[in-house]
């Protein structure tokens, strides 16, 4: 059995994660570690789980300590918190899987200027892999960290990248309209997210400013052996989970709409968690599982392709892919522990 | 006293409009219709309006034989099934102000291509004016048919029309992608609108064939005089009301941000329904209202112009803009009746 | 004109108070205090009001020395939190609605036991009027200080008034089931009020011990003439707005359900605001308005009465009511600036 | 592996079923039959399951023609429309789950008062019996004919049964006011249960009247041993899933909350999908799972207790209870297939 410890085990993404591992047939928990909760038990923060769940959580100093006795460290942290946990993991030879932002952007500079901050484990990003196992299955499966990319992003890139390998867009005109669940900003007391301020009403936010926006273009420029600027615009939507995305780009040739879903269905033949197909997508259909739905509409007025995806932003958009990046490097079965149905 | 008759009473449009009526202080409900509860009292279908609105609803024939009773009549019908009240009225010198699409298009063909039926009053589209008083004041003022505006038109329009107009953009950039509430759907016995199956999810839907798109590319092809073809995608949000339209367009010239909002708030300054602001939008913030509100930010990168506005879909994107149409054809305040607070 | 001041206005009762008085035809803001926000706009805090209520928050010094300007003063503030501005306000005959519970209770032990806190104001205790028009008018009218009732108090007692005073039911056997929309809990960062923790879910809290109910108690001990002890059980429902009580108790007599119905229609011959209906109450019908709707139903196997009421936290059950109270202690029409429709 | 027959497979509680036993490790779907949808696939009309359940819905007639196919019938069907496939499976000597109220109640009369319709298979009723294992394990086990529980009454009867069987309460003073998401209503297009006339509303029904009463008061019956007669109240709750019973009953005896927390978790202590817990229950905690979650409350100035539960409808309510009694009747470990986390 691997040996599990995770890092902001209280956050939606780390609660997530604890859950899939509880019943991963080849993992087991060792550790759940949040500082905020240090003493509770998991269960008292999540009731759901009494009975299930009742681990007590560990403050950082106690995960730090304990970092050698396990295989894999999942860190769900904000950006610029994971970087001595990572480097402690990676000292110990634990593999490392991290959800936050910290090691997706292959350039610090990069980093530096959207995030606002220092990065201050530069030694490790050579080591970091990008790990949408969908695109980079390669360079995968030997890493020892692994960085999991965002939610949004993978519901972009996922959607693009055919697309953009095949040529058959013009990368220039390339605009992702994104709208996710409320889970996506996180558990923490913000007036803004009050059920009495967020629900009955939809906003944009982070308009050619979001975070997510310099990994979406770095993962297509690598795609399309090109500089990729794109535009991407978040929405909250009156929801917990789910996060659909609209992507227009501009036809570089008169495809039809068969030849079209030809590359998405052949790009995507050995991913068992990418499900192209024909209908409107709701985020709905992939709630609780690690799918990435996409869909696919030619509007011949315009010579645009409209591309939808979807996914669960905790799962397939954070710990479910983490848990696929486990399995990845561990040698698994990459859907393992990861057949959850939609609800 | 303006007496109004109302076709359509118990839709949602509908009953908003009978709402706005009963508390405007110069018109008097004269009758309400509904062919499906005809002999019910409006109050039986809506139960809120109890002690307040206790019409009984009367039905199409009774309709038709009271229309020389009133002075204006408004149509709130399913596309193509207003034909022969518009013309009843009209024969009795009653202006009409029709929420319906059935006099939006000017083009006879294009209309029955888009809805897929036939136009039974053809002789009438001369004398209908498109009524978007923030563009088209002077020709509405004498109309006696009013095409009344599109839910999501009025936000699209709204939106790109002070850009295009003083062409700091490029016409065949535009991409529209718009959010609506669930009353944008109307209230019919639809399994996919159950709160138990359109809640806790997004949808995409009418992709590249939505039937506010032909509406939407007249209006700004007359705004920019030349023929604006657009992508238009329109999206099911779980809440009750508001559309959030998210458009964007590549900018023809280097302006700052500074620059477009003037053009934007010159445009609108007699427009006392159009707040242009500098904030993020929300849909809540005019909910209930007949605001129309615009947010404009430009993407240096990419040199394109993301331009977001809200409105309730059935305050100023119809009973609301109904109303305040009437108001301009008979030569009263435009904003008479329309001074609902957000909620 | 009444000239107004409000504390406490960035809350959700203060905020839908600054909302109605905004469209009062006999009174004006003359400030609107909140002490957290004081310096910024109200349309800062609550931007669906941009360019409608602009007025600059002012501190709570600020309202001290405002505090002779004013006509009336509304406190909307947590418990023991108002009594400063209150005897200010008294000093200066400046007439007193306080939204709070610190003036509701007349008995000074009870408050501090359910309140856990010690009363600083007791010497207006004697003044204050316990201000719940449909029961109190009489005494009501010359009062300088008016204790508003509860959210969960107005609908429970005016569901149980005619029925305690006609005695055609038990006393003992009182149980009040009420569930109530998130806004009742207050607009604070805390993480249980999240749309991501409190929607597609619903919780009782307070079982036994929810502060309301020695306010129920106490005046449906005054409407009986003895002492009244009921249990009282608050949920929480994924909604914003709205208050159901479903209240039961045994039936002293054999009466058919026309009978009770004339006893409720006669006691709220004279009450604007209460409808006694026939059909099956939802909160919607009450939202936004200062209704509260009351039905009726009898159980011939159990010979219980099952009551349920329904009213708008925020209006009826908070800031509506407050302006009703505010209408009649200044001698007006008690429905002035009150005929918002339900939405 | 038990071969599985589902009838009413496209219905809310048919679909969970369908999920479920998917997922069981010891039996799999021989058919799903729909008369409204034969011939489509089910995932044409549940979208969330393309390229897992893509089984051909059959018609009724091709699944009365496959019944002697199969080892158990579940039937989730309308009331008095389930006969003739019961009869059909019981004569083919397969082993039925009835999750309609055709079987539920032991007297006819009390039936086709209720139900105001025929019982059409009263030869049946004889060997059928009542699914609640956490009551009648015993009985259950060699039955052929389960009449699985209905939602409102599973969390009703878990939560008075170990009081009344232990005499604490008075049980001539039992009230059971019960709230239910949508999911409870069906999935049927009706206009009442659309997104724009149930959410942001609550409402009482069924006052007195509702179909699990007598269902309630035949299970308490039994388990005190006298007739017991009960007030229930159902309520529609904005959410998609979930109910919530606050039940309230005098007390016989001068009980202190830890005696009586001490009979409930000796009354369930073999009961692995019943948790009895200390804190308030939300019915999340029970989402997506086959619990019953239990609270107790006194309220010593009454002399009441104030018990309540929650759980799943869909699951424990419906589809789980009735794969957990399947279980039972094959002999098997009640819990195979139903480890389901809450989310």
């Amino acid at each position: 059995m691997i040996k599990v410890g995770i890092i902001g085990a209280t956050g939606y993404a780390g609660q997530q994660l604890a859950s899939i591992i509880y019943t991963h047939p080849e993992a087991d928990i060792t550790f759940l570690c949040s500082n905020s909760y240090a003493g509770q038990s998991f269960s008292d923060v999540y009731p759901h789980y009494k009975g299930i769940l009742d681990n007590t959580l560990i403050s950082a100093d106690e995960a730090m300590a304990q970092m050698s006795h396990i295989d894999v460290l999942f860190t769900a942290l904000p950006h610029a918190t994971a970087f001595l946990f990572v480097s402690k993991a990676i000292e110990n030879n634990v593999k490392v899987v991290d959800l936050g932002a910290d090691f997706r952007l292959d350039d610090v500079e990069t980093f530096e200027t959207w995030y606002n901050c220092k990065h201050d484990a530069t030694h490790l990003l050579d080591q970091a892999v990008y790990g949408l196992s969908e695109l980079w299955m390669d360079q995968m499966k030997d890493a020892n960290l692994i960085a999991n990319p965002g939610c949004y992003t993978t519901a972009s890139i996922l959607a693009m990248a055919p697309a953009l390998s095949s040529n058959i867009i013009n990368k220039d005109t390339i605009i992702i309209d994104a709208k996710s669940g409320v889970t996506g900003a996180g558990r923490k007391p913000d007036v803004s997210l009050l059920l009495t301020e967020c629900s009955e009403t939809i906003k944009a936010y982070g308009i050619a400013n979001h975070r997510h926006t310099p990994e979406i273009e770095q993962e297509l420029s690598k795609v399309s052996d090109a500089d990729v600027y794109i535009n991407f615009t978040p929405h909250l939507v009156p929801m917990q989970r789910g996060i659909l995305a609209t992507c227009y780009a501009s036809m570089t040739e008169d495809l039809s709409l068969d030849e079209v879903y030809k590359i998405y269905k052949d790009f995507y033949k050995d991913a068992p968690f990418v499900r192209v197909r024909e209908d409107n997508l709701e985020t709905r259909f992939t709630r609780f599982t690690n799918y990435c739905d996409i869909s696919l509409r030619i509007d011949p007025r315009t010579k645009r392709i409209i591309i939808t995806s979807t996914l669960d932003n905790l799962v397939k958009g954070a710990a479910g892919q983490a848990v696929q990046n486990m399995n990845i490097i561990f040698g698994l079965d990459q859907t393992l522990g990861l057949t959850m149905l939609p609800k």
